[in-house]
């Protein structure tokens, strides 16, 4: 395309909206023309986030009261709080028909609406919309995400686990009753809001579990590895805490079937990604640090044998503001407006 | 004395007062036998600081509506929020005289309710209690304290510049024009309350200067220091967060009057602090490190000569919360109590 | 006993070393009379913790021409590093027989000199001696610590696997096929030597895991379960580096036998460990955090039910450097000395 | 320039090698040819550095035996040690004269041989380079930079305080007696050896001072201020060190002369550097935090009233591996090779 297109984020003064800031700035087919933000209305983005200093960008504003059609945006990142995000793509995607929409929420993950229900605790508000959304893991969904008009940008604990494990469910190698993923997150993973259990001083020199038996990104996990084994899966899952910003480690243990071997596991991983620009596997015996993909849209993953007989051990690393989060959405649009997948990213 | 004190903690859920309870728990002529907490009320310690699960203390309690002449407290410490702490204060020191107090807010440090006025921004509501109120820097004014019903405990950053400084005041030492004190403090000095800027994702992987120009904390610098030197002095402040939990540290300039040199500077503090338990002097030339003091309640300090002729460089470090806050208003109580200065803290 | 233990502290320079004297010098029936340090050796303990400043201890010397029958020392603690600890203890147990001896390195830990060849990559020079050792869990061996002469103090990851799951193996109620420990562990674990890898900028804002499929302590780990078990148990573990100082988490991932539920997994451990002073578990679906066992002796252990039916998670939290090490040493010498066994710990 | 400059890196293992890696991959005008390193010779970037995992880069090599000539670089980056840089690069200049050089060493920063024996304790190996080299502030010597043929790219410190400062010494604003730098650095500044004293057990959860009175970067400050004013300037500089990885912020204490204001000072500053992209003057009483220039060739500055009357305090900060290294070895190679100066840099 030769201009540029118009681009809104949607809660831009929360730390994926800040994100997509900073990756949509260096973006050469990308021009931000609406920043939204609620509390923060009428600030400049500077005042919240004072690195942007140097930049011209929109003044914030409120949601309330704009007129999409009129703002016509080629593509909006939503990075709402659930469930308004609900509310203001169901006006929006009306408003605005042609506008594509990449929701950074967990709003349109799940394809069910059961399922929704029961991990959020209440219908849907726009079950039409929920049906049409592409789940946005493009390494997975890519041809779907080409067509798409809504795209449910994964989370940013899924894609870690998604990534590595979709491939081997696919290709029937692993056990898929005695799956287990101990997944650790930077803080910046909990977002922006003022709670006590995340100050520095609660959070500094400690680590901790969280959500044990009872994270609603299972959800999430049970939809994308049931789809990909053809059957209902059931993986456990534990999130824990590091005092770090940014960065997610899964430690994936997993049990080849049928004889598989660590190596076995290892080849189909590289042969499954060996084109992918944001999708790195590691020789065989290596396994990756959230250092070295911090800051990139890169995942990293290694396979290594366990000591314990036909048991695997698979660590998969990624920033979750980036491949977890901003960087993943920017890849969407990408893939949307048949630009260059790596336009932006590298 | 035989018995163990009756001690109460008024504020037991933030730092400081999870701090007091710690040493306090340690001490061996203290028994805790009230703990209060507002939003917190009715819960157990161990809901509001797990690591207090091993042991049996007081279910915390609102204050509205406790009787203190019932609750006869030998000593109260008071860890409530600026002007709360006022009025708390004035109703317990009513109703039960013989109760001495360490009040660890800002609200009794200083004497003169004009200065009061103008920093706090409204009149003192106990204006006789803030008459007599002892500022509770130990070093300085133990023969005092040791006669106070009313202790006003020092704040953590002024503590760590006064210990350093009015020595060479006191002395006649250092040019009173030229001071500058830049300090450096860990994030528990800010506070247990939840704010963004205080979040691990806004801290950690940063450094800042606050309140340049004008932080509360220089009132108690101008009061001890203009009593030191028996005319008014007014210093340069400027404090800083680090992202550490704990831990100040303050790096302060000088310059000797008369031709004093570092080394006599250097000597003045030595002899000064030879017999005091909890105030330690570096060889000259050695400067400490918050690490050295963490979780104790000494202060170290160093001298060092700068490369200005007859400048000289000055750094002490305290831990915030022991002889910045909790450790220094234990301290109080053992002089107050007539128990050794370092019962429980060492 | 009236009069105070004699001790000493073999590698008083590292960080268990250094750990071992803030803890003796709080305990009311310990005198430090010897402290060693190589390459350190001829300095004072300030010199290397300027935390010690104020404190009198005696210089650090060197072990090479030390007369340990002169020294006669009722308690030394050895801290040195891996292999030069078989030979130096071979020495002082010779010459000083009356001497008890707790070693914190691992080179007494394993029973089975073929399982020490194989991991260690050498024979044990000191066989004798690796018989006679007694594995140092109180908790577990608590009988026969009272009676030895050389106890082997265990690894901190394998404390805090051990504490949860020797119980549970014990009462036959886990499936010992599926046992898999994923441990996260504070950087002083890795002592103070200097490499690369350890320094502030490769370790701060980032996580990983090390070891992968091959580390030491697993050895540890086998013995102990498989004396629990009365077989042969080969259980999953990985460790990971934590971006702090202190601590170490362990997530256990374990399948009940037998229709055993979480809630009976809680109930064996709760009742293990009811009277223990240095174990807490946590009622049933609560899990602890590092910092809530920061600097102390404490265990925590909690038990969750997992979502996939039949499973648990396990939590298990400690001080690598109290109850991993330093903390676990001394409530082996107050077993040893028929002190109460929290003496100098709480 | 129509095709890419061809580039090498000395010393490519480092902290600022890997930075200059990092920010060369992405310039649309530099094609790294050569990377040397000592100690990892023959082994792949990817192996110090795994980030660098997805690009193709050249084999580490090193500096020995390597033909100057036939390498026929374009422009050498230089991050080799202190001393070793001097004879490396009298041979590399002489085999290849028309080769621009950027060295990020401190040996060729200070143009007087016997300033430079003073503070190196030896004699300069290459006295007529360290004549011929040009001081790389690019915004204080764009014209001089422009005709180089060798930088000596500024040290992090001098960097952070010469941006302030030079400026108001220049138009006779501030008192040149009275001027104190408190500077405080993150980790990577120290460098990638691997020393105890950084080690992240020893410096997180800590803060302190270091050269006190006698920190080399003291003589660049020396030389250039002196410049500026036209005399002999000698200011107290204290340098600290902040647990994070990246960043410096100072905090200077200057006094305006002849009832020149704060503001004033802000205004010079402010119209000094309207128009330069890497330097950003906040509003007057704003002050800047380290985190808003992470990453980023931006320095910012702040200017604010002190209390006491007539003194200002200016606050500067800048990310230590960028604009304090890498980054502005970049931003002069721009200049040197006449490209845009902010390619590759925003």
């Amino acid at each position: 395309m030769a201009t540029k297109a118009k681009i809104g984020v949607l809660g831009a003064s929360g730390y994926t909206g800040g994100e997509l800031v900073r990756l949509l700035l260096r973006h050469p087919r990308a021009e931000i023309v609406l920043l939204t933000a609620e509390r923060s209305a009428g600030k400049a983005m500077r005042d919240v986030f004072p690195q942007f200093s140097p930049y011209q960008l929109p003044t914030l504003v409120a949601i309330e009261g704009l007129n999409w059609a009129a703002a016509a945006l080629d593509v909006a990142f939503c990075a709402l709080p659930h469930a308004t995000t609900q509310k203001v793509l169901m006006m929006l995607m009306a408003q605005s028909p042609h506008t594509k929409v990449i929701d950074l929420s967990a709003d349109f993950r799940l394809h069910d609406t059961a399922a929704y229900a029961k991990w959020y605790g209440h219908e849907h508000h726009a079950p039409a919309l929920q049906k049409e959304a592409v789940y946005g893991l493009t390494e997975i969904h890519r041809r779907a995400i080409r067509q798409a008009r809504l795209i449910a940008n994964p989370g940013c604990y899924t894609s870690c686990a998604e990534l590595p494990l979709i491939p081997l469910i696919k290709a029937k190698a692993i056990e898929l009753s005695e799956i287990v993923i101990d997944a650790k997150s930077g803080m910046t993973g909990a977002g922006r809001a003022a709670k006590e259990s995340m100050l520095f001083s609660e959070v500094s020199e400690g680590f901790n579990a969280y959500g044990v038996g009872k994270h609603r990104h299972m959800a999430e996990l049970d939809q994308e590895f049931s789809i990909a084994a053809g059957r209902d899966v059931m993986v456990t899952f534990t999130p824990h805490l590091v005092p770090m910003n940014r960065g997610i480690l899964s430690t994936i243990y997993v049990r080849g079937v049928a004889g598989k071997t660590p190596e076995e596991l290892h080849a189909i991983l590289a042969e499954t990604y060996a084109n992918e620009p944001f999708v790195h596997v590691l020789p065989f015996g290596q396994t990756p640090q959230t250092r070295h993909v911090r800051g990139s849209n890169m995942t990293f993953i290694g396979v290594a044998k366990d000591r314990v007989p036909g048991r695997a051990i698979v660590i998969s690393a990624l920033d979750n503001l980036v491949k977890g989060a901003s960087g993943q959405a920017v890849q969407n649009m990408n893939v949307m407006l048949g630009e260059p997948e790596t336009a932006g990213l590298l």
